[in-house]
């Protein structure tokens, strides 16, 4: 662990400061008992999608906001993504800040731990996954899987357990198409009462699109969203929650942000606010 | 004329600055002998939308990028939009900034003509229209539109032309739909011989995204994109290019920008840029 790691990321002290007041406490504390502090965070093109299409790994982001992504995840005990995203991009899910653990220094301090949100276990990773390559070089956690099933694969059960990761079964909800739909606020519950007392969610698409609904928004304490100058056209992966209406009928914005920051970075702007709550 | 139009609005000269570069430069001198300095200029949600649907008027911007986007238009000779605006919306297309033709001076200097697209004359506009109530005030030109057709309401056409505005006859190209399609390279040369050495294209979604598309996004010498920080959810007027591809038939980036700047304006972000052709 002594030679510097290959993809080693650096986030300059002068550009912490304007995180700092978007980030979970660093006293631990959070904003309830139950809670952990929770931050939504993104990067979309000026056209609000997040990739090219479902699956298609792209590169929306500069480098500047690329370190920001991972100095936001060393500063979160957890990194919530939904199976889409991790069954597409097998994504590390880790962070590669200088001076965190396994990237110059021992431990895994300033490692997240991934929760990925896989309802029917669907996830086919194995020892090659990135997330358990990581493992083995000591540069990240083994990932918490949330599902809806008890009938789980015991091979796949084995392999993550044997690096400190395990699945976690929830009661989900059930969409009238027979899908699943989750709970956060139960599931935040339950995180913190497993040790998580800040959680970054970053995706995918239907994941950010649930937590922007009325009946969620409210457990989000921060949402920071990157915008890079670019229109990646019709047919990406786009966020925009549902819509909302009036008592009258009439359709109204979907959901606002209050005390906004805008800081370009790089050639991105980086927003930073909190959920506006109708009174 | 000397008493305050109670509709005036105010720019100070301290953000005047930043917008400079982005904008026609003063001593009118234009991009090519033929063609007019083109400015595309929209506000957005994070959604990307325009509008809650089509047709609805939806205060997306705060009250500073409002007299922004008016500020612009004093900066433009004429001001763009396509007949769903006009038809929907009742648009002024004034410049209300204070101290400019109608509102503190006399005259029309720096009242932008207002010019809509509207192939089929299809625009139902009367003496009661806000434009024509705006000529009759002195706050504001009348509209040249564009159709393709010869075919129109001889009245409408007196009206017009009662004003000082007209209908001018161009050249379009038909889609397989039936629909027409503007040659923006044709049009922009004809507004410039006509005497508009700069153009401030606003909308709405239809002519933005026909002027992203790489056919005619050379001809866009600035791009202001105001993006304000709420969601309006789905069923929004979106912005969004038809996509594009690579040799490969692989998806890539529609559209992107350089020499970008964003400016942090009240709630709200303003990105400048230029349009990045691909080499």
């Amino acid at each position: 662990m002594s030679e510097p790691a290959r993809d080693e990321l650096y986030f300059p002290e002068s550009d912490r400061g304007f995180l700092e007041p978007h980030l979970p406490p660093q006293d631990g504390s959070g904003p309830s008992l139950d809670l952990p502090f929770t931050t939504l965070t993104f990067a979309t093109s000026l056209d609000s999608s997040l990739a090219l299409s479902p699956g298609a790994r792209t590169v929306i982001s500069g480098p500047q906001s690329k370190a920001m992504t991972h100095y936001l995840r060393s500063r979160h005990d957890g990194i919530l993504v939904g199976v889409g995203t991790a069954a597409a991009d097998d994504p590390g899910l880790n962070c590669r800040i200088a001076g965190v653990g396994g990237y110059g220094k021992p431990g895994l301090d300033g490692q997240p731990r991934p929760v990925i949100i896989d309802p029917t276990a669907r996830w086919e990773f194995s020892e090659d996954s990135k997330l358990f390559q990581l493992c083995r070089e000591g540069r990240g956690r083994a990932p918490w899987i949330i599902i809806a099933t008890e009938n789980v694969d015991p091979e796949r059960q084995a392999l993550l357990e044997k690096y400190g990761g395990k699945f976690i079964t929830v009661n989900m909800l059930r969409t009238h198409t027979g899908g699943h739909r989750v709970d956060w606020q139960d599931l935040l519950v339950i995180l913190k009462s497993k040790g998580l007392k800040s959680i970054m969610i970053e995706g995918g698409g239907q994941v950010i699109k649930s937590l922007l609904s009325p009946a969620y928004m409210s457990l989000l304490n921060s949402v920071i969203v990157t915008i890079a100058p670019t229109w990646l056209g019709e047919g990406g992966v786009v966020v925009t929650p549902d819509r909302r209406f009036d008592d009258g009928g009439n359709a109204i914005s979907a959901a606002r942000l209050k005390n906004v920051k805008w800081y370009p970075f790089g050639e991105d702007v980086v927003l930073c606010g909190q959920i506006k709550l109708s009174e």
